[in-house]
């Protein structure tokens, strides 16, 4: 069998994460946190399932959870989403970006891809027909250079994917952007892929700005979060994904022969759970996290990037080391016991930058423990 | 937006089920149980999750729980599957199907679908560009024409979709019918999927033939199972793939950046709760509930055919209405208050056979009030 992915190896997370188990080393890499979730979400599942909530749920998703979601919507972003027609929930945010360009992107279709980029970005566009089409964020703040976008878009540009806050360097897009961005989607039938999964860990009083937000964006953006990332069960793999009715009407055509639904304990319980739009809150404690890992990196050779939200901050290393950033990833891990995630693997090409992601959803005896090691460098 | 799958809408079973709750009817129509699973299970699923299993499982699965499926896979079918390199976990049976065929499916490829087939097929083998090529099992005991079969394969043959135990019509494959089957594609580069969810439910001493029995088959099939059917948890979403090291390399490419990977919580519990190779045999609880649901069906003017395995009976009601089966399945629902599934929608081409497919797992009081009004026809 020939592959249809022949450039495509196991993704760096599970290589890091596997490679850290492997050292016994403190692991800085993968996305997750290493505490646990409220007490009170995991018996509101061990509840459901006593309750009976184990056969197949609806297949866009339990209604009661679609409208917690809708209600977090309209009180943070202040858009009405119909948790009728706009809203499913997927087996968790990467589910629900396959299924997004499933339903949209086809042979010939160009999709813009920032990078650094998540990793599943491009195969996934691949995948279905398209070419990823790369632009290149600016080094060291990461920011969008517009008319180099606006440069790039051709006939054939079907999708632009907007990650925000940025996965791996936590740049955040500002309301400019999304002016920048308004005009240039403007009469064009470019659809915008929104991965938002972050959108509750911003810092320094920046609020998100969530594409759906504006309404002449919303009308073309299929965008992703997760409850996963933002309750502290990344393991639970669950998702979900807004969009306007017609595009959502096409997500669902793929969604039901993908996973047909989703794990019910769970969305009976966490619709349960969210009785109040405080659970929702987790900015303040990540932007504790990040102090903390900042603070004890303080005196080190590693130089930290400005970070303005998500799970993570970008580390320059080279003051340390000329290696290449997967081979010196690769050492810190397998002999001083620090794994992270080299960031050379989130481009289309090879880069040269020395900057390694560091995870800081983490304890703080992981993050003391972490430091130590790297200041010690 | 132009759609990608212009000709499909809403699954049959979302529609019916979503008919049956409407009007209060006794719901005999999509494939899950009206009953519960273990306790046992639903413990240690409360329990894992206290025990801190909440984040990122491994992409494959939950090492443990592969390993009980190796373990199953030897005893029943005297079949060796590495657990490192040829299991994986997947958020249910259909997503292992579309992940399945996304990896393997290519623009102009053509895919062999026995009808009336399960309705994900098509759908998915369209979505990543290939062709469902059709053969109509033969009514009413619906076996393969293998003649017919050996007629329909061409050189862009890349795939037999092989559901069996079947649904909707409960025909199981025999020896025989593998003995044609290898004859057929030796020698052929064509591929296997084997839709094998209910392995475990078959019916009157008949032993299920698996794909993965025979070396000759099992070296080209990507085997689909599914816990939710054998545990009594379809809401829980959890199945799994076998396929030898070359096709479940292509298969984890795609199912990395579908779902990357699947709800911890319920792999640990299932892993733990696979304490004995028993806790798989439920086909013995179903042959006494298709038994029941036949006895008292006894005397009405629906004809039962033959089921040798899965949840299901097809009957026909030729005997009581004209009417089309869509229709009829409608205003049984609505008007009677017993829900069923029309088995013209699992064909490709319009079809005239006045039967429809009942789902017998069920409570006896479920199959006491459904019998009852059907009776009264
Ligand atoms: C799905 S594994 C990757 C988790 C993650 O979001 C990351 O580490 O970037
Ligand atoms: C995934 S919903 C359909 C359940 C089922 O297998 C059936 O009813 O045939």
């Amino acid at each position: 069998i020939s592959s249809k992915l022949p450039q495509v190896g196991t993704t760096i997370f599970t290589e890091m994460s596997a490679l850290a188990q492997q050292h016994g080393a403190v692991n800085l890499s993968q996305g997750f946190p290493d505490f646990e979730p409220d007490p009170a979400l995991i018996e509101a599942v061990a509840k459901a399932m006593r309750d009976g909530h184990n056969q197949y749920a609806p297949m866009p998703g339990w209604m009661p959870l679609r409208e917690r979601i809708a209600d977090k919507m309209k009180l943070r972003y202040g858009v009405a989403y119909n948790p009728d027609t706009e809203i499913t929930i997927t087996a968790g945010a990467t589910q629900a970006l396959c299924t997004a360009i499933a339903a949209t992107v086809r042979e010939g279709d160009e999709v813009i891809v920032f990078t650094p980029a998540y990793d599943a970005y491009a195969p996934l566009i691949e995948l279905f027909g398209g070419t990823p089409v790369y632009v290149k964020l600016n080094y060291p703040d990461y920011h969008i250079d517009w008319d180099q976008l606006q440069h790039m878009i051709s006939h054939k540009t079907r999708m632009i994917v907007l990650n925000n806050p940025h996965n791996p360097t936590g740049a955040v897009l500002k309301a400019e952007d999304l002016d920048r961005l308004e005009k240039i989607v403007n009469n064009s039938n470019i659809l915008l892929l929104a991965d938002e999964v972050y959108e509750h860990i911003t810092f320094d009083g920046i609020s998100h700005q969530s594409l759906t937000s504006r309404p002449a964006l919303a009308e073309r953006t299929l965008a992703v979060y997760s409850f996963g990332k933002t309750f502290h069960v990344t393991g639970w793999k669950l998702g979900y994904v807004l969009a306007p009715e017609n595009l959502m009407t096409e997500f669902r055509k793929v969604h039901q022969f993908n996973v047909f639904s989703v794990h019910r304990p769970q969305q009976v319980a966490l619709a349960e759970y969210l009785d109040s739009d405080s659970k929702w809150d987790v900015g303040s404690m990540y932007q504790a996290k990040r102090d903390e890992f900042l603070e004890l990196m303080k005196g080190s050779r590693f130089e930290a990037l400005p970070t303005h939200g998500s799970y993570f901050v970008l580390m320059d290393y080279s003051a340390i080391s000329d290696e290449h950033d997967v081979d010196f990833a690769r050492r810190l891990t397998i002999e001083h016991g620090v794994a992270s995630i080299p960031v050379s693997v989130f481009y289309n090409v090879p880069t040269h930058n020395k900057v390694l992601r560091f995870c800081f959803a983490k304890n703080s005896e992981t993050l003391q423990a972490g430091s130590k090691i790297l200041k010690a460098l």
